[in-house]
């Protein structure tokens, strides 16, 4: 055997915090959606941290029937568009991977495919996306549809998405562009590749007018755990983002979407999985302990209850805190969220006030000291649950410092994480090989 | 009387070249398309140079009928798409206004108004949106369109999208984020405005996911000479672009948009009038003579046929360079290039290298030393057929330097140019007022 397997860590960076009360931390910087000195230092300090990447998620907020007055309490209303904030990242960092959800429903293959690997040159190949079906059918209130797609028709309509991408992506070999001052010829014309992509639903001709991205393409992320989103994932994904609330689960799932790879043909390791978990880290047990409890009771009744109704894809408003979790319609949204949510209540017996809580928290919530972080990830590491994980923070600056100032050293200790960005681009630095593109011989 | 009017400034960066042969140059950067550094670099120049702003045009270079042979001559096939390298480009400049240009027949509103919004805040207010109708029909090849919308119906889509567009940016107050930890009061749900457009056309809800722009709404610039366009402009334009030959042809204009923007009650100072020049800039009138026609003699045959079909709007290469102009078909395209190409050849009697050659050096290039483009400068100010003009580089960065180096000094020697950005956001530094919500009282 050789060296010990090595952790991958993204750190999800939502702003203002992750959790719904975390901007109301008096160590929280209330005020960084918008503002790009605060973002910078955040991506700054997860590259001194030496974060393989960054995940940005979509703000998409808004639920079908706006309450201002509910909506008042909510702190993630606002915020940069993905592409530009990480093409603004991309000249403020170095080393770290730059990854931007973008959803498949609601935009056009070529745009996206050119925003991408623009994003790649930019940032000198450490560009990722994150590929979403869309599960909040309120943007389709935003797009001229009356209808949200239907869930399975979403994950057809993103297969055949990421193939056009990638395609466009394979417009110029890598070798095409010759800038011969003396001849005047600019590229060597049997390296122009025409897509001609034609479908019911998509006809796209290409070129794209960018030159193949540094990686091939872009870090392919995808996100969604139904049956129709794993299928999708093990075609065409790099990373797996999954929410995992236990060990036995995490294995099932790494088990499943591993074995998946491979009956695709693909090799398992590059295909990567990061279970979510949101550390709530100090030097204690018992100071990790009441920083936890002290966020959880900063969370607004109001804020609680529409967190929870959105992840029950149904209004719960009209019950009280001390009520249990009634029967749920079926929704068109987001299936795994809401099924995780009611196998939860149903094991725990949880109140809506403890439910809503145990949601702000995150489904992988480890509240200790930087062993006990340790711990669980060398745990997940070497149960074959995880190839690493996707840090979520309550908390912004204070949670992503500590997590650095504490946890990375002891990570590094135990031989667990790199000490150092290994390549260039965020593939090398993943281990994942470059892709050939689907013209080369 | 005041002190004299100074002149408005906007550096135009086509990359490599704005000259169909600029990159040939010995002293041009033929690999800067998709080089950041490069770009910084240009940008940081013109910053030095009190540019008030930095114009991207969009690659749209793809003819209906590829052939790759043909095009393998030209530069312009690949580079940045504009919003990512802005993004990137706004924190690396502190002054320079960053204006874009993006199409509205082939993207939504909900994600213009969300890109230019998020530009605007990672900006502090330097963003500006060039609004186009896109005058090439290629795009709904690569949009799953099977036709190219017509001439008129696109300039009525453009007004409506860009009321959307800026219906959005008003989604919320100017005051209203509080950010209160006290109350856990994120905003005021008084200050959040839900736009609900409804038209045959459009459905957006809104609101945006982005907080009220830095200048109100990004500076808006259009660039269409047709009746259609010169209306549109009127309307909604804080800036226009605009391709003129002579004085004579620019006064006009200039009256007449300074008139149109009156009679729809806007104070016509606010709509600012700049032509595009193409200076080519020497220490000595024989040395820019020189200069330019090196630069003339760089064209490959087949590049400047190329570009000619391109402004015809019809295939040329049957011809020879020796032929004149034959009678061109009317295009659903560019009709305003199409009708400049053909006064231009009925006028002098070019051949077609000689139309090619008077293409590709742009439609108003003046060639001598700096105190000759003073003077074109100076007497465009006065005669009122300019408020500035969009400045053309035939080659980078050598032109953009000599520009810098040359004539920024001449202008501001005779008053005509500042000597320092006035304000912080580009608004101020043009001297345009931040426009009020259409929801304040």
């Amino acid at each position: 055997m050789g060296a010990p397997r090595k952790l991958v860590l993204g750190a999800f960076l939502q702003t203002p915090s992750q959790h719904t009360a975390g901007w109301r931390h008096p160590r929280a910087d209330a005020e960084a959606s918008l503002d790009i000195d605060a973002q910078i230092a955040f991506a700054r300090t997860a590259e001194r941290g030496l974060f393989h990447a960054i995940f940005i998620a979509d703000t998409l907020p808004f639920p079908m029937v706006l309450d201002p007055e509910v909506l008042s309490f909510s702190s993630r209303v606002v915020d940069f568009e993905p592409m530009t904030l990480l093409s603004a990242l991309s000249v403020a960092t170095k080393h770290i991977g730059l990854v931007a959800t973008l959803s498949t429903t609601y935009f056009e293959p070529y745009a996206v495919a050119r925003q991408f690997a623009s994003l790649d040159h930019l940032s000198k190949g450490r560009a990722g996306w994150n590929v979403v079906t869309s599960s909040n059918g309120a943007e389709a209130l935003n797009h001229s549809r009356d209808r949200h797609p239907e869930h399975s028709r979403r994950y057809e309509q993103a297969i055949e998405f990421v193939d056009i991408v990638k395609g466009l992506w394979d417009s110029w070999d890598d070798d095409a562009f010759v800038f011969d001052k003396a001849s005047g010829r600019f590229f060597l014309p049997a390296h122009l590749n025409v897509l001609n992509h034609v479908s019911e639903r998509y006809r796209v001709r290409g070129p794209l007018p960018v030159a193949r991205p540094p990686q091939g393409y872009p870090v392919i992320v995808q996100a969604g755990s139904s049956d129709a989103g794993r299928a999708a994932a093990a075609g065409f994904a790099d990373v797996v983002f999954t929410a995992q609330s236990d060990l036995a689960g995490a294995v099932d799932f790494y088990t499943d979407m591993k074995s998946r790879a491979a009956a695709v043909g693909r090799n398992p390791d590059h295909l990567l999985i990061l279970p979510g978990v949101t550390p709530v880290v100090a030097p204690t047990r018992a100071e990790a302990e009441k920083k936890y409890r002290e966020l959880q009771e900063l969370i607004h009744p109001v804020a609680g209850m529409a967190m929870l109704s959105a992840a029950a894809g149904t209004d719960l408003s009209g019950f009280s805190p001390e009520d249990r979790l009634p029967p749920l319609p079926e929704t068109n949204g987001d299936k795994t969220r809401q099924a995780l949510l009611v196998e939860h209540a149903q094991k725990t017996g949880k109140s809506i006030r403890e439910l809503y809580r145990w949601l702000a928290s995150g489904y992988n919530t480890v509240v200790g000291t930087p062993a006990d972080i340790a711990d669980q990830f060398e745990e997940w590491l070497d149960s074959r649950a995880a190839d690493g994980f996707n840090v979520r923070f309550s908390s912004l600056p204070n949670d992503l410092d500590d997590f650095v100032e504490l946890v990375i050293p002891e990570l590094q200790r135990r031989g667990l994480f790199h000490r150092a960005y290994e390549g260039t681009t965020l593939r090398e630095s993943l281990g994942l090989p470059r892709p050939q593109s689907r013209y080369e011989s």
